[in-house]
């Protein structure tokens, strides 16, 4: 039996998972999904159509973005998942997508701000919008450099990537992650719903307010505190 | 045979129809169905997943939001729920979703106005958004506070809850009720439809008149008057 | 036999048509097929669900509006869709729905100007938006002032109604027609594919200019012209 | 055997992913492929619905537009179609679609604006639109015309088709091409896409920045430049 089955069955599952959600034209997007004891991950391979995909396909990657195991190439955004997994060893997943209007607000270079009890829900933070590299790092490893550009982003800001699981990328688009392979990839979708409705709000009401602080931290608390008291036991 | 088999049968069939008309993303949203004379209602159980729902994990509680039956944690709206079919005897059915274009509506804080007959085919009023709450009433217990924010918002503007069926949570996100499980959750997928219309209305003129006063009568009478002729006798 | 099958089953056809080419929510629609000899029309009966609507379950109406077979009401629209065929003899279906972009710009009270070639492809004429009624007409008999608002409204601006099968009703929504149910209903189609796109074209350029009067008829004329070349003979 | 055999079978095959990637309403579209060598393409018979469409109704025409082979009428946009084949020998397949967002740019008479790395995935280049043909070009042969407009607005734009595989016709809609049907059919949902992406992002912050050179560069190498490295070997 293959030692990385566990991996690629998570990989491929959430990849598949990204069609379905409506997140994704042709092979734009890709779910990542890590072991931190063997310091792999299980990725898509590169340009593959979502309903031709196989399990079998999925690329087993080490955290330098070193191919260990797997016929195909990996997915162009590789390395960027694993700077992300050599940095943060709580993370078990990554996700990127094109999604429309999450795109739409990494393209307009604009923070999401937090204007609802959804989106506090998930996170105490507006959705940071990190600004396109400068041209050293683009011309560099630019793959390698979009992991550091999330990472540096999250810095400047004194956000722990656990308390933020998602981030824009000025002009080019959406990454999350999270804990399960299943956080990751509804954090996409999360992010996409966030971005439409925050769109949809400034466009009625261009003044539309901010969350109040006691809401973000009720609907924060409800749902991730101490004593949450969402979902089942 | 279960004695409560049939409210469960109502919540359960209006909770699948909330992904079926696109009202939902995820688990969020919940529907319930209260019998008034034994003092209880059904309600979605917390953060399961619509498609691995099964009628016998509705939650039975009674209207002050105790558990009268049921192994899984009711939904964490429960309360809110309670406290209306507590104070409004004549309602069976309570609906919350997030519901993108009345959720941006209820995050712009700002009702929706009467412009078109399909609204006053439904009610005479405009949507009201009610505002966030107070923070000693969201620190106090947060979702029986979210009740009487909507009933005192009726209150308020002197509108009766069985003229109008639905309302904005600033910041939030839509309630609807009704008569029957049908009603309550039509409610819903009606405020979306009127909400996303309304919208682009005012995209479309931003000085858009308000429906006329006879046109409002009109409508609602021929659909809910003593000589309504809409639908079947 | 019944000597109304067809009558029946070319209203029953286009109603269903209505939710699959995502026209309407609910019941919210109406589709209805005349017989010029036999001064009568099938229609859909009232606030019946689609998914319910059975072929015999159309109700025969005469020019006047008086039920002549059928064991159902007809729906509340039926004196408008009478009106029209009683008027208008080379007519031989009408659709009335809600569909979403054309309703919006109903409820904005304005014209859809033409912009594309899409739209010069089915009229050379702006669509227009008739104005709501006046009160005396509204308290009158409402449904059969509607046909006359609609009829009014084409001769104010001396357009023949076999040159501009659709028209917007102020604050209401849409109304087409055409000389078979299959056009009509496509017409219903068509109207709301150019209420998006001239929405979304007047979002992007507030100064977009009309189409020109060449291209105007260029378009018209190789699909509806003496010399047509569009389609096939 | 019939010698079109593949020439159709492409053909077809390209003109039924039109509706699967919501591209068109009703027979809004038409999808050609050609074969250089014997110089003649074939092309989805006019005004033919898509759920009808045979592999066997694709008509054979040469690259003057004349109809080879066939029993029923080419798509009225053929000549188009024709004189992009017969001046670009290195293309294989021609799409001209209504899609909703690429009609409204092309309505609007503006180019889409290249402002993210999904955009500079496909081209380098803004995506043009042509300006509507003056009088005498429309009166002359239309369709020969607009393919001669098509290419005009390349060149006076110094922009190479092999290089930018997109087109708006002011107030008419896109058309696309490539080296494989494919391709360009594919090219066709790539720039529905980017159009609505682009509308959104100009909504949301209307100064919204081009994507800087240094972007555009590394995002077009890595998918089409010498060491590319996106997509499998």
């Amino acid at each position: 039996m293959n030692r990385y089955k566990y991996l690629k069955e998570e990989a491929y599952t959430g990849n598949r998972m990204l069609p379905e959600l409506n997140l994704v034209l042709f092979t734009w997007g890709n779910v990542s999904f890590a072991d931190h004891d063997s310091g792999v991950f299980a990725i898509k391979p590169s340009g593959v159509s979502y309903s031709l995909l196989k399990e079998d396909d999925m690329v087993i990657v080490d955290f330098e973005g070193k191919t260990v195991e797997g016929k195909l190439r990996p997915s162009s955004d590789t390395l960027t998942h694993a700077v992300l997994y050599k940095h943060w060893n709580d993370i078990r997943s990554v996700v990127h997508t094109h999604s429309t209007y999450a795109t739409a607000w990494a393209q307009a270079q604009k923070d999401i701000p937090i204007m609802g009890t959804t989106h506090a829900d998930q996170t105490k933070f507006n959705i940071p919008c990190a600004p396109p590299m400068g041209d050293e790092m683009i011309e560099d490893d630019y793959e390698l450099q979009t992991g550091f550009q999330i990472m540096n982003e999250l810095s400047k800001r004194y956000i722990p990537h656990t308390q933020l699981e998602m981030i824009l990328l000025g002009n080019h688009g959406p990454f999350t992650w999270g804990k399960t392979m299943n956080e990751a990839v509804s954090n996409s979708a999360i992010l996409e719903y966030v971005a439409k409705t925050a769109y949809l709000t400034l466009q009625i009401n261009p003044q539309s307010p901010l969350l109040k602080d006691t809401l973000i931290e009720k609907h924060h608390e409800r749902k991730h505190g101490v004593n949450s008291y969402y979902g089942q036991k």
